[in-house]
């Protein structure tokens, strides 16, 4: 049995709000729950569980505090919803669990884990991934749980600039948040945490839920949770690239991270950031927009976070 | 402008039904409606039209033939509902659209297309997809059209066995069925419908409906559709990694795509096969279970149907 040691990075998504809208309050509250998220990731590892424990509890940190769009803050939909998206992967066993267009979960990434561990499938959708989550006890919440003026805000101006528009929605607000981490046994996880777009039509769907596209993990390789605008993320399958670029073209994390960011996805106007974390336990957090929410964590006394 | 050969390929699922069972009734008409395929979807392009033009032809043609289980034809769900996916995509500009758990089109590629053609979204899920489809006209039909009863015996047959056991249905009857083409230009397209798996719970869905998984098309490398057991298709994003094995890895086409489907699915039991044409226009059709329902089209006086 390996004695690795314990790292996690996570984020809050790419694409912050402009630094001239910033304030020392809200920067200092951000900065304060992704050290909240790192810890609580960190401590479940420390603690003797697995990279899979560790994603889990940093993400569902991040689902609980609510400046994030995941879980408590996540946008509202078109019709006044909170329609959230989650997945999770395990490195080790290529295990892997996701929801999408669920309603009423207090933590999408539990319920995500929760196929993943207990049941043959790997993605369930809207009403059907409610009903499982009712027969696993997964912890619903009601809609004020949910609401949050900020978002609230940002959907009625969606809904006033674009009422007529029915395919375009430029409120381009991630938030998207995700974790990756190694464990003390050298195993490697990954997980991914939505409420999608503001203002979001048709039931859509974005990278987050998508093995592959938004999350990945393979102790061969890397684990990695993307950020950004998803549909760029589907059809360039960027988190399956990472693997495949490092695994099958022998490119290092580093390398292979930032040709996917900045010369494969900048040129076609696809912003957005990814973290990863390889087998060895180096970490990366490339992004293209003026920010991403991101942080990583060492050990208790060796930590980063960040936004700009 | 490119004056290329048009090659179309098809499936109608891995998984057949065991010879025994087999008459020479049904197999012919198995044949008859994979020619009947292969000729709407080689036709459309011969007439001028695209790869896409051509994987959709090929689609509508296997959704409409009530054998298959995809839009017409489509097994029974645990609630005696039929909820479908499909996907589709342009190998020169890398767009998709996918649809997932929608009920009453009877065309689910076309509605992939739509979404594909006309909207910013990759992925709409449910009742999402159906609203976004009859702002775009596309067909509905009535419930008694998707009867059919060899697919009701079936899910009464699984009803029985299954009733307690919630998560987990050994009725494997594939069926999706799929298609890839290159056209005159040499552009590559895929294609993959399904029906899902017999008496599915949750809004369970496969790889059918995902980018990268179920279905990719890329003219630097190739076309792919897949069929199988879609949760292992899923981790392990079968239809990227053919890209990715050809792309970095120099692999040619029928080295990958046997690589994948008998060194890496088969050993851990991952039931299912693929169709592949390259930007060359060769064509491969491994599979690793005792059949597949199966053809490609050359030209009018050149093509192959085969079921095991």
């Amino acid at each position: 049995m390996m004695n690795a040691p314990i790292r996690i990075a996570i984020h809050g998504g790419a694409g912050t709000m402009p630094k001239r809208l910033m304030t020392p309050e809200i920067e200092a509250a951000c900065h304060d729950s992704l050290q909240l998220a790192l810890q609580a990731g960190y401590s479940a590892m420390a603690k003797g569980g697995t990279a899979v424990d560790g994603v889990e509890a940093a993400v569902r940190a991040l689902e609980n505090a609510p400046m994030f769009n995941a879980g408590k803050g996540s946008v509202f939909t078109n019709k006044g919803q909170h329609e959230m998206d989650a997945s999770i992967m395990n490195g080790e066993t290529l295990d892997c669990g996701a929801v999408a267009g669920v309603s009423n979960i207090k933590n999408p990434v539990t319920l995500a884990r929760c196929v993943m561990d207990n049941s043959e499938h790997v993605l369930l959708l809207n009403d059907g991934a409610e009903e499982f989550a009712r027969l696993h006890n997964i912890v619903f919440e009601d809609d004020d749980y949910f609401f949050t003026q900020l978002r609230y805000d940002q959907w009625q101006k969606a809904m006033k600039k674009k009422i007529t528009v029915l395919d375009h929605v430029d409120d381009k607000k991630f938030g998207t948040v995700g974790a990756v981490a190694i464990d003390a046994k050298g195993n490697l996880a990954a997980a991914t945490s939505t409420g999608g777009m503001t203002n979001k039509l048709y039931g859509r769907v974005g990278d987050s839920p998508l093995i592959g596209s938004g999350t990945y993990a393979n102790n061969a390789s890397v684990a990695v949770s993307c950020t950004g605008h998803g549909e760029f993320f589907i059809r360039q399958v960027v988190a399956y690239d990472l693997h495949c670029l490092m695994t099958y073209k022998g490119m290092g994390l580093e390398e292979a991270a930032n040709h996917i960011v900045h010369d494969k996805l900048k040129p076609i106007e696809a912003e957005g950031g990814l973290i990863a974390i390889d087998a060895k336990g180096n970490i990366c957090l490339p992004f293209n927009t003026p920010g991403m929410y991101r942080g990583w964590m060492k050990s208790e006394a060796d930590y980063f976070t960040g936004i700009y």
